[in-house]
């Protein structure tokens, strides 16, 4: 049955709270949906389609109402997509509660994040210092849910590294608490006056960061990252869903009812969501009307899914190809050293290097052989661009855009600091890329014209980090161009608004007020 | 024929440059492509099919060449839809260049972009001042081309309201070139650095601003908006894509050429590409790995559409549900005043007051029949929430959730300042509201609890406007969370990029530097 609305709501569509109920249960739903005077969805129509629907469904005839606008709405009914709205006489039999559940916790993580923000700066900095209290004191049960699964994976015959990766070492927890601790005394982002200008008198322009509603962020095996997440929302007065990966399911359990536990009443528990039912991340993804920003920390093919479905802002990195280059004239000592630390003090990370471009006159210096040496004595696999590949005699690669996340890069030789730029920002992914060079004008340009989200002179691309450069924490790295670029702190969780405090002024087609525009102190 | 990729390349499918060629010309194509040995389509495969096809084609059989991993693509194929590369053989004769047009333009003004940063900021200030200047010198022939889109709109019966906006008044181009010297006065935003911090000895960490890359820009009958986005664009550095609405056509057209007459070749005038051939929105919108960021200047259905269509991020807001809130304690001479201006000024504005709320002790006293009377006597129709409706015996709202844009608003009795707040973040847009009153705690409350990119304390929501809050001009106002939001200007087409200067640091297991995490001065 075709409508001029996606289906049977359970309020009248065009109010936020409403949501489409995908499967109707006369049982459950008869009584909730109101089709009175009131309601958009009560003036006939509607009310008529369900009785109908209702009445063929339970002389068993399933029935679809879907909306008669989309095109191909009965191609999808007919694929069994979950489209519009399903009547079938064994429905109050189904498990058909999914994605209510994840748009109800969206909602009341919206509710509560508001009560969070009314608080005091010093009410909010005790949860988080409670929240690192309660870590250690819980510290022995954590870690026993936490072995429980880490042999649960054992058992599962998962990968070592991903099992390193959910495994909360001995003091782990001590460190999670220090930097909660770390976090819960920074200056109080919210609210923090960014601009203030004086429109005309008496009439005063502010702009303030406020937090941006409520972030959904997906994880794969580390639970530490739960913990890290939850102090950054709760420190930028942000709501949050948490969707972890099963393999961590029980360390994710205890990690969400021991934060959850110490926050106040006055705020509500339903603050931070752990998403535990059997809700795919699809329909999670689907929320985007009740859904601010998407945090996926996980592989690549999760990233790169997770921006492909969702309509949702993904903040994050996909591809970390990041680059060193070695000018003609660098300290090839200190190349050296920065070369190794890029690739080998953690290869699978994605601030390591990838790709090593060296200047065409260094080719045949004993710097470079003494550099190629020492690569692989470490163990990395060079495989070389087409002129590398001629004069080194390395395996030559398929594609100068590849991640090894492994020991094993890709050398290849340039011209000179330009082609370096132009090689970087047509093959690389926009992630870290250094120049090593003591030639002060190259490094300039280097950093000017790299189109990346971080550039180095002279320092490892490993330091791209948000702890490292000194944000507390990071939810992440994000390669994208819009809202927050880099290692991202409390700064990306944080949106802004205007305020603007007056004493009756009106526009009056621009005579009302004599305009001054006059910077203000930010007090 | 289906495949393992979205059709025939230009170039390796990784390679950003890289496009699809949606019809297969043998005269164009059969030598561009190439399938050496080098390039990934050239490992055979693709290499046969398209030679099995250009060979069916030619006999009277058109094939298509798409993605097998879509489980549509079959069907798309046999609905017309643009999908993989088509095989014809009178494909010769057809214009079938659509995409590449959009798509190279959007890359060669990325190309532009890039060289219009690396000129020093007086030079990017001359090419502002050259425009002004070329504006005032082109004036008369900029009016006549645009009289005639404005007799050509007349005759072909347009509304009045569109073509008023299309013409450009006298005294128009002076405005505007004023505002573009205004601009150019501006301090140069690009490399403005937001935070410097020491990292560790001699390793300094530097946010610093940068443009976002290609804009995108759909906008209707104004061509004026055509001259303030491409100052703002200049002025930050962004290369830009310019899709008028046709009924301007020849108004565009000169000021496009006006403007990048005085672009200088070291740049390029490719910066700014006025969209003119038959590309359809669509195929712009499509382009999101080449556009950074879409912004729509028109109406809510077009924000709306574009928002649903497309991948790029979009700025801007489709609803302006606008509250004005009277608590108990106003000023009623004040509130009268507000009212009137944020309804009256201008009703169309997205940010004219579309909803009034008003402290229920309010509700039978002088103030309040006095302001009824004044609107009325203004020609405002009032409508009633259900408890107006009853107190009052207005006709009552089907919705709160309505903007009028014209000479209409709804009136609600509210309990208190939170009850206002509450209805305000249930029904409203999120774009503009304000509260009247002269108790300081309520006006408080209201302030930071209002959940919306602006919100006012005794001052007409018609402020809500780049020019007015003093940003120079606005490419819009943005209602979204990410990135910008409110009135947009300068800042707002900016990203950062986070800098590191070093002397040959490692990270080495965080062993390589001592942090120290220190603020440094902005210098």
């Amino acid at each position: 049955m075709l409508s001029d609305v996606e289906g049977l709501y359970s309020g009248p569509p065009s109010d936020p709270q409403s949501k489409i109920i995908h499967t109707y249960v006369n049982e459950k739903h008869g009584k909730l949906i109101s089709f009175g005077e009131k309601s958009r969805v009560g003036r006939g129509g509607m009310q008529a389609k369900v009785f109908a629907a209702a009445n063929a469904a339970s002389k068993g005839v399933p029935v679809v109402i879907a909306s008669g606008f989309a095109t191909d709405s009965i191609i999808k009914v007919l694929k069994g997509e979950k489209i519009g709205t399903l009547f079938h006489n064994e429905a109050n039999l189904w498990e058909c509660s999914k994605e209510a559940t994840a748009r109800e916790m969206a909602v009341a993580a919206r509710d509560c994040s508001r009560r969070l923000q009314k608080l005091s700066s010093e009410e909010r900095k005790k949860i988080l210092l409670d929240i690192a209290d309660a870590l250690e004191a819980n510290e022995d049960a954590i870690r026993s849910e936490n072995e429980a699964d880490v042999e649960a994976a054992q058992g599962a015959g998962y990968e070592k590294s991903l099992i390193a990766r959910m495994t909360l070492k001995p003091g782990k927890i001590t460190n999670l608490a220090r930097s909660i601790r770390a976090i819960a005394d920074m200056e109080d982002p919210i609210s923090h006056t960014l601009k203030r200008t004086e429109v005309a008198k008496d009439l005063v322009f502010e702009k303030a960061y406020c937090p941006l509603g409520v972030l959904l962020i997906i994880f794969e095996s580390r639970p530490d990252a739960l913990v890290q997440i939850a102090t950054l929302a709760i420190r930028s007065g942000n709501g949050l869903l948490l969707k972890g990966g099963k393999e961590a399911m029980r360390s994710n359990a205890i990690l969400h009812k021991v934060i959850t536990g110490v926050i106040p009443d006055a705020v509500g528990k339903k603050l931070i969501g752990l998403v535990t039912s059997k809700d795919e991340i699809a329909d999670l993804l689907a929320l985007d009307d009740v859904i601010d920003l998407v945090i996926p920390r996980g592989s690549k093919n999760l990233v790169s899914q997770i921006k492909a479905t969702t309509k949702i802002p993904v903040l994050g990195h996909a591809d970390g190809i990041c680059h060193v280059y070695i000018d003609k004239s660098a300290d090839m000592d200190m190349a050296k050293r920065i070369v190794l630390d890029a690739k080998v003090d953690y290869p699978a990370a994605c601030n390591a290097m990838e790709t090593l471009l060296i200047h065409k006159d260094l080719s045949k210096s004993e710097g470079l052989d003494d550099l190629l040496v020492e690569l692989e004595k470490e163990g990395v696999v060079i495989y070389g661009g087409p002129i590398a590949h001629d004069k080194l005699k390395l395996p030559k690669v398929d594609s100068f855009r590849h991640e090894y996340s492994s020991m094993a890069c890709t050398l290849e030789f340039v011209d000179d600091v330009h082609s370096a730029i132009d090689h970087i920002n047509r093959y690389g992914s926009a992630h870290t890329d250094c120049i090593i060079t003591t030639d002060e004008k190259a490094a300039e340009s280097f950093l000017q014209q790299v189109d990346s989200a971080a550039v180095f002179h002279n320092a490892s691309t490993r330091f791209c980090d948000g702890t490292r450069f000194g944000l507390g924490a990071e939810v992440g790295i994000s390669t994208g161009r819009i809202h927050a670029r880099g290692p991202v702190g409390v700064d990306g969780l944080l949106t802004t608004r205007c305020i603007l405090r007056g004493s009756g002024q009106v526009v009056n087609g621009d005579k009302g007020v004599v305009y001054t525009h006059r910077d203000l102190p930010l007090q």
